[in-house]
């Protein structure tokens, strides 16, 4: 009952090396973070309005991740931040949207250094910038347990233009964007269980732990794609995904998978890496499909948005995924993508 | 590299008592809350459509609970469940908006039971339903450390309608909904710091473990509170903020703070609770002010809300908060409110 009562538990009674309080800490480090847009009320009021554009419809999606599960605890901080926002903003362009603003539930270890805070908050600086978003409010706690951040983020999109999963047809094309595979290699590098040379290692740790969100093509892609869905379980898994909620089979062409010359090479050394890269997640590349006759078009859309586009398969009746291999036969699908409790 | 890769950290190697894997987790029991609602895509796309009723603006809130810092871990998991989309609803209730749907982003303990999940979602049920809401979204994953989760919480409001924290004008009168400090008295209570009878406590522990967001107030309030806030941090607390972003000072009479009977008599034989009352937090009463000659529809709107409100003290030029006793003298302020990395 000392310093009046703590209408919460008592754990929170521990020391903390930690020298602001948690109103100062939302005043100098993420106030700012609201550049100043007056729906947000600089994070002074119990919830902030969200605005859609003229004529759009605003889309929502949230994302968590957890120290030692999503990201490791000695990540550089502005990585954890920008990741964060990264794994969010792919999901809006995964719908064909524009992002627009972004909620924060934050809750750090009650050890949190200050200098952490500060380096995560650069972190989301630095993309709120690079894709023109702001934070328009949040939550920040302490916890006696791993770090664990929460972003709700929002976008903008004329309603009858969002990409949903669920539209792809029978004689569609699959398409991908960027290279596959780079972030479970680079995954693996991060755990000291694949070694290259350090440029290729260099280059697959940055994949894994910065994707790039792809809105630019996201967006060029309204009323060209019939189906789309961004890698974050795995290629295999999310057109398993596409597939399902389309009612819908495919067939995955394993030749024709783009990959970067670091995948390649570490292919070239380590073959049994093909299921790593087919099944392994969190490359964020989108992954959609068109009707053949719109190959041209979604070429367009590609360059317009500066990223390659790749044919990997096509769209059939039916139910399932088969994938074929460099000399035709057929893969065996690899038991594809991260799942939280995997189950039996 | 069994089973193609993990394509996140090996902690989730460990085997759990689960037998859901995620998908089936969400297909299972968190398809369902959506209720058919089309523009959730029953959980199945990157994001999900926010749309506003007509001529209304959209409101978003989030708030995060953990296990061992905001509930028990032996607390039903029903309640805080129900706790969880309270304490989101409260916020949009003070901002006098009607709720319209949520998302939700849990970390579950890795070796969470079905049964806790099962429980947990009859509470988000129980709600939904209570308060015509229903699911868009959200993120499930598994984390090595207590149970995380975080709401985020959308409400619905004629823009202009909104209520705000910052427009307290000197000569308001100050009002506060239902009664003040049971949810302070009543976690005494669940720390076992606190000895009542049986009645008491029951009803104590009540209004700690279920806060009742006061929703239909909130909306009466439109057009008549000239600011309000709910009680979350503290009554003290959140006068505080009110003050802050109004630029006004308030005085608060402390004979005039409406409290429950158990308070009554818990006060009574621990006079000491009057600083856990004033300081406590976790009501999830609005505290709002009007002016002076708006008490009459402050009133029409309470009777119209089925609430009670109290008439608690006036706002005043200046800065700062002063509380006058029963006996007329001043009372010094009580450190109010939890915060989390309490700092200096």
């Amino acid at each position: 009952m000392r310093r009046g009562l703590q209408a919460r538990l008592p754990a929170r009674e521990t020391a903390t090396p930690l020298r602001l309080g948690e109103f100062e800490l939302i005043a100098k480090y993420f106030r700012p973070l609201t550049r100043g847009e007056p729906n947000t009320f600089a994070l002074s009021d119990d919830a902030a309005f969200i605005e859609p554009a003229p004529d759009s419809a605003i889309i929502a999606t949230t994302d968590t991740i957890i120290a030692g599960v999503h990201f490791f605890e000695t990540d550089p901080p502005d990585l954890v931040a920008r990741k964060l926002l990264r794994v969010n903003l792919s999901d809006i362009a995964a719908m064909g949207a524009k992002p627009t603003t972004y909620l924060l539930a934050a809750a750090f270890p009650e050890n949190v250094e200050e200098e952490w805070i500060a380096a995560f908050v650069d972190g989301l600086d630095k993309d709120q910038r690079e894709f023109g978003i702001y934070l328009s409010g949040g939550d920040t706690a302490a916890t006696t347990g791993p770090a664990v951040f929460t972003v709700t983020a929002f976008g903008d999109v004329p309603k009858d233009a969002a990409l949903l999963r669920s539209g792809a047809r029978p004689g569609d094309t699959i398409f991908v964007s960027g290279s596959i595979g780079d972030a479970a290699l680079g995954l693996l590098v991060a755990r000291g269980e694949l070694s290259l040379d350090p440029k290729n290692a260099e280059f697959l740790l940055s994949r894994y732990r910065l994707p790039q969100p792809r809105i630019s093509l996201g967006i060029q892609l309204r009323g060209i794609a019939n189906a789309a869905i961004d890698v974050s379980d795995g290629l295999v898994a999310d057109l398993g995904h596409i597939c399902e909620t389309s009612g819908v089979a495919a067939q995955l062409e394993w030749p024709r998978v783009p990959l970067s010359t670091a995948a390649r090479e570490a292919l070239k050394s380590h073959p049994a890496l093909r299921d790593a890269i087919l099944g392994g997640g969190d490359d964020y590349e989108l992954l959609f499909t068109a009707p053949e006759n719109a190959e041209s078009r979604v070429m367009a859309a590609a360059k317009a948005a500066k990223v390659t586009v790749t044919a990997v398969g096509g769209i059939m009746a039916g139910s399932g995924i088969s994938i074929r291999g460099d000399a035709g036969q057929k893969i065996e699908i690899p038991s594809g993508g991260y799942r939280h409790f995997r189950g039996r």
